[in-house]
């Protein structure tokens, strides 16, 4: 359904950027602080009781880019909220405090607007996220975009470039087909996240936004490259069945799509692979997989079939800005 | 200059969005942290070392809304990095942290954008502030936006809603006429809103960015209305112009226009206003003005005139979200 409508009755520009403002309020009351705390005043309050670590990051989900008309908007809102949480679950974090903003044609169709802010309030109460404040701001005609900006904490954080040669790779989920669907109803991996951060021996984790091969680059520190077992890449059905219509392999797919928000993670060498997918597979229903080691090599290419120990196929990730 | 081009060679297309973060980075090094305190990692890794007060906002500028074709780009970056600033300011606090994203059609001039963050750079050195974080995304042809999430300390924050019957109405600066120039070039009043804050007999504080006629009602509360001394009211020589061209009184442009940034404030009645103005006038440039006090009444109306006791003309700041 377009976001969007002709019939001024039923769109955003009849309420008044003062009343629409009161209108987001009573809708997120159920996760919304009031002000200083949170919504109402010139900046969230935000007390912080104890000295620690916390997490900060943003993200947003644009029209025509993170989602289209096909899409509901209260998943469009759950996008929103879900991409943001998954960039807490990929430190070992947990997320607490979120401003909202959005950017929209006047001609937003109201009940549009509500649903996209039901879906947001869906996910935040399944995590106990509060929402402290936000903006509204008017966009150009058919231009809408959601932005969130979350805040959390986290004990022990997992960094990206902490892993060492000899470290085993590991992913959660499957990869790939994201856009035939789980690029909406995907569910950031948040306990996983955390469990991985308290578990001691996770040296480094992403989660998987870019696709698997542009992704995964970023993990590696200088002479590093990842030793990479192609049987083992848990591909999605999704990428078997988008790989009909595109004709090309799955296992492209698996690495290129993106957007599969499933974690990306080393394991020191001395853990024994059997033993914690043991554990894991007691705490979680979630699949996870061992898909190569990381090794030491003064190649250019960062990515080696395991088997042949020659490079991957010049395989890329999403380009967001593109020609 | 139009932020775009249709010069393939000169715009961001050229470089996808991996080099263009690379170059962001670049760019923003002299303000930049390292991950994972600063970009480069999912979130930004923020250490508080001691229990205290912090202060979260976010703003944005819109291509077409904020600025145009009119504005430098340097003073469209400034203005983002102001406008975040300008909230704290007016809760009393200090700023520290940014994160910056941009949404941007991906034919924009390279060169606009590297000017755009100089300005962010620019203000962000005098502040002190670090960058830490962020996002890039792609957007329709001929958008762009770049959006500030900024996050300070403050001891003792100053709140829009604790002002008293008695209290005095001030505002600092002047007002009015600020699409002349004012809206690219205003100087936060950060320093202005510590001492406030630290002056221990302000009451409530706000920034004024839709005009006085719509901003000073958010301090207001139940049974509250200000009685302005007209006269008083510091009228900016830019809304003289401006009143000029559009036939309305400077005084509505002053109370209307918006943009001006400059701090409300109410202070206890057992101040003496020429000892407060004495004291002020030592530490700052910036000129202050009382501009009227809080009464009790059962008025429907909450801006009244002092000498008349009668609702002042019924004058509309910025409706932002407008048909």
């Amino acid at each position: 359904m377009s976001p969007f409508s002709d019939k001024r009755e039923e769109t955003v520009s009849v309420l008044g950027e003062k009343a629409l403002i009161k209108a987001i309020q009573a809708w997120t009351q159920p996760i919304g602080l009031a002000a200083p705390e949170g919504i109402g005043d010139d900046c969230a309050l935000i007390h912080i009781e104890q000295p620690g670590k916390h997490l900060l990051t943003t993200d947003g989900v644009i029209y025509g880019c993170h989602f289209d008309h096909t899409a509901a908007a209260d998943l469009a809102g759950e996008k929103l909220i879900k991409r943001n949480i998954s960039d807490i679950a990929a430190m070992g974090g947990t997320p607490q405090s979120a401003l909202v903003s959005i950017i929209t044609s006047s001609h937003l169709k109201t009940n549009w607007l509500k649903n996209f802010y039901q879906g947001i309030i869906r996910v935040a109460k399944r995590y106990g996220i509060h929402l402290i404040g936000g903006d509204v701001a008017e966009g150009p005609k058919d231009y809408f975009s959601g932005h969130m900006t979350l805040m959390g904490k986290v004990k022990k954080p997992i960094l990206r470039q902490h892993a060492e040669i000899g470290d085993s790779l590991w992913v959660t989920g499957t990869l790939g087909g994201s856009i035939l669907g789980h690029h909406l109803n995907f569910q950031p991996r948040l306990d996983e996240g955390k469990w991985l951060a308290e578990h001691g021996r996770v040296t480094a984790m992403i989660d998987i936004t870019d696709g698997l091969a542009k992704d995964l680059p970023t993990l590696l520190q200088n002479k590093q490259v990842a030793l990479l077992e192609l049987d083992g890449i848990p591909i999605c059905e999704a990428a078997y069945e988008l790989a009909k219509q595109t004709g090309k392999p799955p296992v492209e797919h698996a690495f290129c799509d993106g957007e599969d928000y499933e974690l990306l993670f080393t394991l020191r060498e001395s853990v024994e692979l059997n033993a914690f997918k043991r554990a894991w597979e007691k705490q979680f229903k979630t699949q996870v997989q061992c898909i190569g080691r990381i090794q030491e090599s003064g190649e250019k290419h960062s990515l080696l079939n395991a088997k042949t120990g020659k490079p991957l196929p010049t395989w890329y990730g999403f380009e967001h800005i593109s020609s």
